[in-house]
């Protein structure tokens, strides 16, 4: 079985066993012949893929009802693998989405590592520093690049531990915040979790 | 009495009883006669008036001791009129700084209400959107305009308020934050007010 989570950038395969990924721009779909599960925020992928009888869109088997009109629905198979939680994606964006109860809550959306840091350069060239997940956030900075590291992070983390549940970090910075959240769940796999999820529930697997 | 502070994009100058700007990059100093009191965190307007008799630079009279080097002369000047709180001055830029018992406790930066909109629509047109400082920031977001301005000002106005300190709001987009802070104090002639304490500790009047 065949699991394919699609981005703006990239096919994400996962056979059971591994991972793999495929250039979104210049992949060909038809190469592949079995049966492929898929989900897909990048429009122009899932109209390509319409066609093809082997790509199963799970978009169809999940209930949006729970969720808002334009959230992901990348966002939301990931909060189909868990019951209670904060799940913190960590990409370009960060998107945080909390679920209670099986009950989505609701979320918010807050710039990645490279955005931010792009944000601050943008205002002044002497805000051009790396974030540093090391800095200590219990006493507040006294040079600038604390300033900014202590700008991006501590509000944020503040957010998500005011939460009180448990944290799931998942997207490609999501080792750099695991520093931030030491007791948090690091996991790679929680859409793919999800798309299995909404599969036994339909019948599909 | 003139006083002036100057930025990167002007002078703001005040002379006691009303406020007026000029272009940084235009104006000539040397058109002004009497004495101006002044700030400069543009460097290359500060080379520029070394060499005039009557504009005298308040940044020598600061002790910077208690602050640290690269810390811009408005914000130190800015804390020079306060004894406790948290001065929130909101440009390009939102620095925040807390003074407690006179002494300075750190602060931090965040982005300014542009560069930030800026930040998530270089991120994905999807999300560019305009902030709204009414969003209901008591509940989690469940449409995508809501997740842009909760991610944007939640976790700063909980941030600003864990301080437990009076709040002065200064900068261009101080009455917006207003709306989120509405115990605070707006002051748009904190840094004024501070060059007048430094100038009496220095007998300057």
């Amino acid at each position: 079985m065949l699991l394919c989570d699609i981005g703006n950038t990239s096919y994400h395969f996962n056979d059971g066993k591994k991972d793999f990924k495929e250039f979104a721009d210049s992949f060909n779909p038809q190469t592949i012949k079995e049966n492929v599960y898929y989900i897909s925020v990048n429009q122009s992928v899932k109209e390509k893929l319409g066609s093809l009888e082997n790509w199963i869109d799970l978009e169809t088997f999940v209930d949006r009802e729970k969720y808002y009109t334009t959230m992901g629905i990348d966002r939301i198979v990931a909060l189909a693998s868990i019951n209670d939680g904060v799940v913190v994606d960590a990409g370009s964006a960060i998107t945080v989405d909390v679920l209670k109860d099986g009950v989505f809550e609701g979320g918010f959306i807050y710039p990645g590592i490279k955005a931010m840091q792009e944000c601050y350069k943008n205002i002044s060239n002497a805000l051009d520093y790396s974030f540093n997940f090391e800095v200590d956030l219990g006493k507040m900075a006294k040079n600038s690049p604390d300033a900014i590291s202590y700008g991006y992070l501590k509000p944020f983390v503040n957010e998500i531990k005011s939460k009180n549940l448990p944290i799931i970090l998942t997207g490609g910075d999501a080792s750099e915040f695991k520093k931030l959240f030491p007791n948090a769940r690091l996991d790679q796999e929680l859409i793919f979790t999800g798309m299995k999820k909404i599969m036994k529930k339909a019948g599909l697997c």
